[in-house]
């Protein structure tokens, strides 16, 4: 092949915020495939807040990306040649290849896309990892019940704007926190949540979760965790349940944040609290995939894709959405 | 009846650490039996930790309470006299009476106590409260498996020192977090805890933890919080169980105390918290009674009784078992 391989690698470890200097983009020439290796040609990659703690040395759930190396991340593009017996040319899979425009994998670690499902680029949303994280996340984690308040936060995101709609399906009121108006308008108006305010401009999120949330909370979604969390925790009934699945606003933190300690409301209200990561559901995500496919299909679930055009904005791209501004998933359009 | 009721009231609301001004030692007269009611002449009384969130005002998970009234908790004692079908005097009966001399309790809120299977103080300590908030803290939420290691903070006290036995019954390494260097020795050497550390005199816990508990920890019941509970967090295995059973380090404060933010931990580690208060498992008190009684008998289990002799002492009787002056379970002698 002629074409070379365009891809961006951890040039420096970040000191809290990312910035560009973090990251180099390079060619290189595209590797040659091993049997049951298949080379995909990167159409979209996805850019997650869990990035940012493999930008860190030493292991957090997964090995940090080493300096030099290309970024990881879940991408999804056209089968240009196949040396596995379950993928063939012209095929579309996703497959956790990284940043760059060309990525091997082999043929076990990657996933056929069913393009009649919807647009491709939903293998990194709305039916992809975000998808699998809200479902499970929310329904096993949670555990709601019908006529129960979820409130989650980063509302607007790609897993938060999921959740607070499978929360309405399951017969839920959806209360979102969010970081700007426009947001807060967005999981209103067009997602159905029943309430939400932008902490941005929230003088006190305790007074402003209140009236939004008259019968209490039942179900807490962290995706952000810190001081929201920390009015959320006052509010939620006895017997809620608070489903771990991101701390965002901890990612950038030079040092660790000190925080109120509120352990003593688990034994007032007997609470749970459960961490969880996807990969843990593995077995189900074919069960998920048909509900969400599904729910999308039947139109009560609806998403939105925050689309940055050219692999050399992938870093911008995933600087910006660690600082919220996308709304709905941000994806990385390469080819 | 020519006696009279000897009662100790709440004279006044702590601001921290309580003080004898607190309280106030009166006589009553001893009421009149309404029927369906027992009078109990009260031969020992409990304090326990959780008595420190009564004497604040407003409710937590039960109203404080009100000032000049009686101190509430447990008692056991005799019957004395009874317009209850179930009790006849020369019964022994244990009732949440409060600190008094004699109690009138209702027949379906007192519970009767069969000599039979222990001395009657232990109504109030292996066989009652604390036995049960072992049993049902350490195996219905912080579900325990043999090999595993489970920490107790609040090792020696009532709760921890039978949650370190069962531990181990249960074919776990028990390993205790005590406040003394006697306390750590009687964890260790009498009650077989695999180690422990005195949190009083360690200089870093992490590190006084770490060789206690080889393969990091997968079942923490908490009776203590604050910096200890930290330290145990950062060794937690991938899966552990947080079991919230108190909060005792908390209690005393004047304001809310920050600390470390840890719920990233809850990702990384898939850690699922839970806090309970033990009349969560009423229905199930027979079970554990015949358990707990059970492993007493079989010589497995294992108790300390810490009494001090006087109703005139229980209020300097809770404020040293605050500050952990007790091994065991601290109980006050009244007749």
């Amino acid at each position: 092949m002629s074409e070379e391989n365009r891809r961006i690698v951890l040039a420096s470890r970040p000191q809290g915020v990312p910035t560009g200097d973090n990251f180099r983009l390079e060619t290189a020439p595209i590797p040659d495939l091993q049997e049951g290796e298949i080379l995909i040609r990167t159409r979209f990659l996805s850019v997650d807040p869990y990035m940012r703690g493999r930008m860190n040395s030493g292991a957090s759930y997964a090995p940090g990306v080493e300096l030099d190396e290309v970024m990881v991340g879940g991408a999804v593009g056209d089968v240009v040649a196949s040396r596995h017996p379950d993928f063939s040319e012209g095929d579309v899979a996703q497959a956790s290849i990284g940043w760059q425009s060309h990525g091997v994998a082999r043929g076990e670690e990657a996933h056929k896309v069913d393009p009649r499902l919807g647009p491709i680029s939903t293998a990194l949303g709305v039916l992809g990892m975000p998808g699998m994280t809200a479902y499970f996340g929310l329904l096993d984690v949670g555990q709601p019940r019908a006529g129960e308040t979820v409130v989650v936060s980063g509302a607007a995101g790609a897993v938060g704007s999921l959740v607070g709609q499978i929360a309405q399906i399951k017969g839920c009121r959806a209360v979102g926190v969010a970081g700007s108006d426009a947001k807060v308008d967005y999981i209103c108006n067009e997602l159905g949540f029943a309430g939400g305010f932008n902490y941005k401009t929230a003088a006190d999120y305790g007074e402003a979760l209140a009236p939004l949330c008259p019968d209490g909370i039942d179900v807490y979604f962290d995706n952000v965790g810190g001081s929201i969390s920390d009015a959320v925790f006052l509010q939620l009934n006895t017997g809620a349940r608070i489903s771990v699945c991101g701390q965002i606003s901890q990612y950038n933190l030079k040092r660790p944040e000190r925080g109120l300690r509120q352990t003593w409301l688990f034994i007032t209200k007997r609470l749970s609290m459960r961490g969880f990561l996807v990969f843990d559901f593995a077995e189900r995500y074919a069960e998920a995939l048909r509900a969400l496919a599904g729910w999308v299909q039947e139109g009560k679930l609806s998403y939105r894709e925050d689309v940055v055009d050219g692999l050399e904005n992938a870093p911008a791209a995933f600087i910006g959405m660690l600082q919220g501004d996308n709304t709905g998933k941000r994806l990385v359009r390469v080819a």
